[in-house]
């Protein structure tokens, strides 16, 4: 595995698993596989790789967003909730979904996974601060406006 | 509101909620904050949706490209879990969160919850073909290698 980024995809050589070196033709397949529907599962695969990476880096931009929005609430005092923007974006996304042909309940699961995630993310940095129960005008408390 | 994808974002003005329009501007802060202040928040608020609608486009697309890995194991009868596959994904998308300053942790859980939920629909899918619980190679349960 000369070339870990670049493997011969009907490779069946064994593959090395450290944490610094991607080989993305692990799979507990090897070896039990025809080496042509290894080499066609290994292309797809490349594309999945290709989407994550891609998810990662947008998930990390969309969450700076959403941290200006939180510095800029916690500037004016304002409630991290916002009911009215978090319906309308979840209204929204399942039409997008529906156009993506993407299961719309999948879409707003989605959304409320990255918001409870992020708050919860941000009720810890809060709690960090002392500043978890105070009230709603807690830095802590504004990074929490997640869907933004 | 006559342009409800381009709103003066410092506005005032009360928001249709219709199922087929969306209103960027939505807020239950509306006419509680300085309209300065507002249109900032609406000005960062379209940077999210942006980012919103990309990551429901991207992630169609990538259930798409899972679904042909389904196919494709269901075809050759393979198994539809790779655990060696799953291991160097989780590594190399903690690898990639923290390149990109996000919660490795959190990219862990976001490749899991996707795999939960696609292997969720499939599950259903699979029981309406009455292929649920027949074996590990049936239709259904090769969809559910959603990790890919």
């Amino acid at each position: 595995m000369t070339e870990p980024h670049r493997p011969d995809p009907a490779a069946e050589t064994p593959h090395p698993h450290s944490a610094e070196e991607y080989d993305p033709s692990a799979s507990s397949l090897t070896g039990h596989v025809d080496p042509s529907v290894m080499a066609e599962l290994l292309s797809i695969r490349s594309s999945i790789d290709n989407f994550d990476a891609t998810l990662v880096y947008l998930l990390a931009e969309r969450f700076k967003v959403t941290q200006r929005v939180g510095f800029l609430k916690a500037k004016h005092h304002l409630p991290p909730a916002d009911p009215d923007r978090e319906a309308a974006q979840i209204a929204r996304l399942r039409r997008l979904a529906e156009e993506a042909q993407l299961d719309p309940a999948f879409a707003e699961k989605f959304l409320n996974f990255i918001i409870s995630e992020v708050i919860r993310h941000h009720q810890a940095i809060a709690e960090d601060h002392g500043q978890g129960t105070v009230g709603q005008r807690s830095t802590g408390q504004a990074h929490s406006d997640a869907g933004a």
